[in-house]
């Protein structure tokens, strides 16, 4: 294995043994168990799991790799707070969910190590020549902890 | 730049983002608010930057970049909850969090590829031998996304 190609897995492994941590956290709960909040007037865990779900829906469309599953719930979950809008059904978080993160899995795996150090769609190339760390490893990577940071708050709710 | 080289730069880019946002919210704090819980009943904030602390200094050894700074604080923030030991003086952990990340951040940008795909000192030749991935890089970005999942929390009581 080329060390490009041992770091590409290291950093989709740590992205995995995330996503396990969330599935195991969100997929079992009820409708009643996401109405809890992270902290007293925090977010719901509701709120928490369509706010990874959006992220990693827009994750699809910044590497390039698939189309977005429901784009009409960004409004709800990345461009506005908790308590502000009408969430959808469970069922639906749950489909959507599942959906995002196959599509996910299924092409991190393909993808090569001149496509990691290529540039993501939200930068133009012009950005990309003196800023070559704006690439699709970065997204990977930062929405890995961007995970994790939620999945921290989310476990206060859970255990 | 080697795409390999790409890849180390945006982890410790990652990493140092992280490390700033932790200060951030951290270092400015007095020896009141870092009583403050991150939720009912949960860790304080004192304790988890203790904890991230040790984590930091164990980062020393098991990249095997450095000497640790405080070994023996490993009894209070990683084998014993909060509340069960007596907390070092903040001036102490101020100082102890400052020489680490120092030690850390001066060691790793000094790491070549080839370092980074070898072995962590917690696994054996043997181990790594059918466990490629158990490799420095791990390291740093398990680590990184430990440090957002505590973030993630601490921000709880900070905002």
């Amino acid at each position: 294995m080329l060390n490009e190609e041992t770091l590409i897995a290291g950093a989709i492994a740590t992205w995995s043994s995330n996503l396990d941590r969330a599935n195991k956290l969100f997929c079992g709960l009820d409708e009643a168990a996401l109405q809890k909040q992270v902290a007293p007037h925090r977010n719901r865990l509701v709120y928490l799991w369509g706010h990874l779900a959006a992220t990693h829906d827009r994750m699809l469309q910044l590497l390039g790799i698939a189309e977005r599953v429901h784009p009409e719930f960004d409004a709800i979950f990345l461009s506005s707070p908790d308590r502000a809008s009408t969430l959808p059904p469970v069922d639906v978080m749950r489909a959507w969910w599942a959906e995002v993160n196959r599509r996910l899995d299924a092409s991190l795996r393909e993808l090569k190590s001149n496509d990691w150090v290529a540039r993501h769609t939200a930068v133009s190339e012009e950005d990309f020549a003196t800023e070559p760390l704006r690439n699709r490893f970065s997204i990977l990577i930062t929405r890995t902890n961007h995970l994790a940071y939620h999945i921290g708050q989310a476990t206060l709710a859970t255990k």
